[in-house]
């Protein structure tokens, strides 16, 4: 039962298999994690929070690459198997499409193929965090647009199609600091520079998501809804520990949530999630399907220092999240 | 000269001349104040940020009125001189024009007039405070929009025209409690639904102003600029004083300042604006202004409690703000 | 309809009349308000939560009177009439019945006469605030037990007769500041030494007791329940607010609540309640019902420095509970 | 010289000797380390805090295992030699014995024997952390008793025989968060249903105990006073680092510290104890001690993510705590 | 007894009996309080802490005059009674001796006469608050020296002479906010620009005083030793209480107590105390004394927004901190 | 080109030389890091910020040795070749030259040849840290001078000669916690006993060095400008990470920046870097340059536990600051 759209035609999809051992655990990491080391350009400091799309025959993505001034940068990459990149070493160049548009920093991309394009998601600097937007159709030359929302805002998130004839977008408004709380909210556009309709969607519950939540890779239709993977967040005496989980949005009215899981998908646990630059952090932005809708692959940024890569089933993680669900 | 677009018609103009006593201030208060009491209605705690727009040959307003549970509430008011005002003990029903629009509570309102009818611009609680947006022609039927922007933000004032067919909307992004931050942002909007084209507006600088900055009524419209009456903040180690001021914006692109007083118009001194509930407020939600463009009279809340009335010239204050001007 | 049992006998009720101006209030204030100075007492600095009952044909009360050092002290005074007083200059002197249990500085008391004695119930500062007990007959010898609970606690408040043989308690646990959280339980004794079978009673909603609540003076038996005038604290970016209200709790099992009023019953306009060491506070600690249950007079502390008098209906507070409960 | 009266008798007894190499260091850490990992059960997060006793000719034990959701539980294990551990995979059941007694979650458990019977003293959460109490005979059947005290509590610990016919507990009252502060207290109660003469016996001093102490395992019985092993934490710019140390407690009077040791017995220093959900932890809540009272076994909290085991010697670390006490 | 070295010779020495009412208080007010109304220059926000000096045969001085932007001013001011002042409309302009020191602000200025010429001391803005110095001799020119010390710090006093040939200098070293700390430090220099020798004098205890303590009026030489008037601060749930109080500084080395009153001198209860821009203040920077050493005349801030005037007997306040002393 | 002041005459130079891999980064880690362990001393946690200089034809050194209850101790320490460390057993004992200074704890040292003598400064805990003076001829009596500011201040550097006949000191003023903002400041003296003429030298940017910024080892000369090496503070959600750059300094006027690099030099990476009782920490207390001046060795702390060391060459590094200057 190909229960979800594939996001991969001819592009490679990168995959291993689940570990001979029994695991209690619905994702598995790839063995080679993580895939790209904070080394991997000449500049960085690190490189992690990855958004990965098909691309032709190949797969391209836009990069968090802080350099060693641990200044926020955004990089274009490729790849022929999803697993080996080549990062571009110079920074996106966005031509902007408005005046007084301002780009300064930008971190924690996403990308979403619709239409006839690419559009980049990220967290935008101007006079506070924000959404920004801007779209390629070559990874080469990028056009940015207004961005979506008022500052401060995080975590923006496209859906793949519009909705009657809108786009729909997720983000998590927040504050100018390391935001102790955090709902996901979802807003509609007709022409993606004007917002409005926005649409409460979910809070923090409790325990691995008990200070917030946001929204993660691009959402992926299915059968049973939109599959979203988010990450949660939860706060000990010596800070937060960033985890993901997953729920399932109705297909026509995607600010309902139908099923959530209570349980996390995975959390911080190996050395490269747990020591780094901000130690237990795992943080997805980009996930990809085979072409049968059946295995998935998670990019995820870890301890905001390295990318790792996660493998699951799709029929497995929905089949959980409607059986565990809280809602 | 008249350099500002008069905002009173038939309607009347609250005034009191200048006490004869030399000042050093610009603005004067009205001797009756507090013109609105705490106990204006059987149910009232406190009636404070006043929107007060000319209705005809009357004046009509939006009220805040927290009710004796302290729930922040919107109650209508008419005036047949600006002074006395008797205000409806119901709260306003808003009639939802979309599906999922919640109003729950509403506070510190301002209203304006556009084409053919009233807008009022509140703060909303709806999983956190943002831009309510309702119109009437009658100031009995209310009609709700959705809200203009994402949480978390306050002091949403819409400018009185459009600007190349947009409406355009100045706000004050903050985040979910007594916010320490706040800049000035701007907006704009083909239809008062979705919002975009955001451009910073300004900052905080110091001294009274060095927390917050909100704007306050309605924007002027002069021949020197749209006049800016506006709130900020500053905090002593006992907690934070509202104060104003005024400065100039661009006649063409409002998003940009042309001048900006140094010093505050007003700041909290008498008694029933340095005791209340919130002491040391002085928060103005509306400005009228005489048929000649000479007059200006100021509503404003006075320590979260009581109703303000202050008056001044116009010219003075336009002629103030470009001589002290720090831009 | 005699609903309360009368907790004055012979002893003098402070009473004056409601104003007869129509006011929306179902309390209303004593018109030489405050009743005590807080110079007071030559050593002084202010004189106001106060516990004051009936004792013989005279009233006598428990008072904190912190000194010039603003040290928290526990003073005795009596009254011929309740509202002049007399205060004695020398703190009270705990004698103790336990080895090990330390009295260094107490406030905030609470006295109730059970049996035949009075229990004073007080905020005692033992490496911690918690409750202290002591018992007297006379005014004169005070005899304190160990502390009944663990810090951190404060506003311990007796039931006025006991419940199948066992003491019952209010108190609100707390932190080691100027706690910014607080609910209401309920604990039970065999013996004031041992306390236990702690119940959860309620916790702050909203509006003016959104941030906490505790139990005010001793609760009134009547016969649709237990009334718990409790004060209840909001915060706005000035501090604190001390409002109080009133529940009504199961004659029974008074750790369930059968009707709490929405709105508050008094909340700081005076300018003494105002103005003062802690500015906005209204803090009741005691209260008087005549001898027909009908009339009610509560002693309040204000503004951290003065105390108040205010006077009310039973009935018709009761009534209002009832009628406004959001239970 | 058997200076403790020994908790294990025909129980089993974990232990391995000292590694020849010299080290500084009083205790040294089981080779084996981890001795449970965080996915011991299908369902665990982590496994950490635990509690173990003797049990007939094995041991028992309550443990921490937070779940996937990371909600903290409560779990039976059985282990034939200490170290290998059986851990059920289904939360306790607490069969309450009061009506109104609430288990929600539980986490940071001891066990001891008394009597005729096992109590398990656990972080209760009820409207607040408080202590949780309950009784076993079998480790199959709990049954629950009203919690101890008012919230908020945490780190109960029963001392393992009565004291003129009382039982006596020390805890550390705290607040509803990441408590910043934190002294060691102890209550005594006839029945364990009601507590009371509490008394204070030590704060935090400085260095690794600089912000809170709280009661590890069961207090040790031995000639030169009841050995207590505590927790003490420290704060860095980091956040909190949990390390133990040891004091001695009058037999008689166990609220009088005889000797504090200045310096710490273990800190975290393996990568299982400074890298899992919380860095930095080493948490102990139970300790054996074989039949000659000579040598001790401790279970301790490794990094709140997995259990670690520790050996010494007792009368060394008496001798220790004598030589270097601060008291 | 003229126990103290009379600060006024020629020039006048403000003055008003004792009221006949018995007071407990050992100051009493000014009648005609506040002496410095906040409107006293066309510019002025507030006239506050006030640093006055005998200047031939009138009083000079140098006064905080925070402006209507709120910038803190330094303004010269003259009278020939001490009462009625006459404040110079320009700030103080200062001309700095050395190369890069800088003046942009200052604040709660101290004026002392030593040798042949006034040294003014104040809290000044560079980079953060610390100490600036500056000498005149005409209160028209104002030389500047470099700042005393590093950032942070406030409140700096200078002796009226000089021991051993070297100047010294109270201070309270803080941090770079509305600090919640502050003890009182001494530090010795040969030549007003270099530092050292730093001693410490005294810590907040409790009460009135528990928060932070800093030097106010330049300590006044008597036969019982240096009297040193200072402010404390207490923090409430509405923030923070400044009080003052007394303690006799040994003659030789003024770095050690010899005595210091339990008790405040003077707490804010006038209503131009309590209500202004900061409310609950009165913060002393200023005493003057008869030709006898008798009579006391303290300058004070008041709510950080005007100026009071109190007097004393100086025999009855050494006495009274000497049999109150807790040292 | 020696374009370095050699610090190293026959004294051992510690030197491996960089890897062959090539490597983006100008520094690089000794291979057998870390070079002192935690317990290299029997009572030590941690032996970590190390101040080392050549001592004849040795090396010496004073090290901060974290004793096993956390207190922070100065303890000497001896080496033929700069890695491998002898420290002493006992604590620094400091002969005081004047009556009242303290020496309670002491930590990050530094030491610098000035003359005749060793200077050694630190962090010196006496009411509130601040900077400790002392100087050695032997490393064996060290001889304490008066604490060189006021506390609240940490990381006093000296420059190693004189500047028109003054000693010159660099320090951060902080305050009494985890201090989150620092600048760097600039001290003079005739005497190291009195202080003044304070300049500001820099500020925290952004990225790596964004909190705080402060001076690491003693200034190092060169044709350039003093080559100041600096850590520098980020804060994330979990966090302070101190990570350490470089600056040129005027050779005249050293207050002035001539040239400051914008990225990194070293950034926590390795395991012994980013675990350990302070996790991700690199702070560099000391650097020795060979006879050439070409080669560079920095001694650092790495998670405030063990010390590293790391080598480069000089002109790389002042190039690459010239090159890639931000002022």
């Amino acid at each position: 039962m190909p229960n979800a759209t594939p996001t991969s035609g001819t592009a490679p999809f990168p995959w291993e298999d689940r570990p001979t051992q029994p695991s209690p655990h619905l994702l598995w990491r790839y063995s080679g994690n993580p895939i790209i080391g904070r080394d991997h350009l000449p500049t960085s400091n690190s490189v992690f929070n990855s958004a990965v799309v098909p691309f032709g025959d190949r797969l391209a993505g836009v990069f968090r690459c802080d350099d060693r001034a641990r200044k926020q940068c955004l990089h274009v990459g490729f790849s022929d198997d999803g697993i080996r990149w080549d990062l571009r070493q110079d920074e996106i160049k966005f031509a902007s499409q408005a005046k007084g548009v301002r780009y300064h920093a930008g971190y924690d991309p996403r990308v979403v193929f619709i239409d006839d394009r690419y559009w980049v998601q990220w967290c935008n600097l101007d006079h506070g965090p924000t959404i920004g937007l801007a779209w390629t159709q070559d990874f080469e030359a990028f056009h940015q647009l207004d961005n979506a929302f008022l500052p401060f805002n995080r975590n923006g998130v496209l859906f793949p199609r519009t909705f009657d004839g809108e786009y729909v977008m997720l983000s998590r408004p927040s504050d100018n600091g390391h935001t102790p709380f955090g709902d996901i909210w979802l807003s509609r556009s007709p022409d993606l520079t004007y917002w409005g309709r926005h649409r409460w969607v979910m809070r923090p519950t409790g325990g691995w998501q008990s200070t917030k939540v946001g929204a993660g890779p691009t959402p992926i239709e299915t059968e049973a809804g939109w599959l979203l993977i988010y990450h949660g967040v939860s706060t000990s005496c010596n800070g937060m520990v960033y985890s993901f989980g997953a729920a399932l949005l109705d297909l026509d009215q995607p600010w309902v949530v139908r099923a959530r899981a209570w349980e996390y998908l995975m959390c911080p646990r190996e050395i490269y999630e747990c020591v780094g630059d901000v130690p237990n952090v795992v943080f997805p932005c980009a996930a990809l399907t085979d072409a049968d809708g059946e295995r998935l692959a998670i990019y995820y940024g870890a301890a905001d220092t390295v990318t790792g890569l996660a493998f699951g089933y799709l029929p497995e993680i929905i089949d959980w999240v409607q059986r565990t669900s809280v809602v």
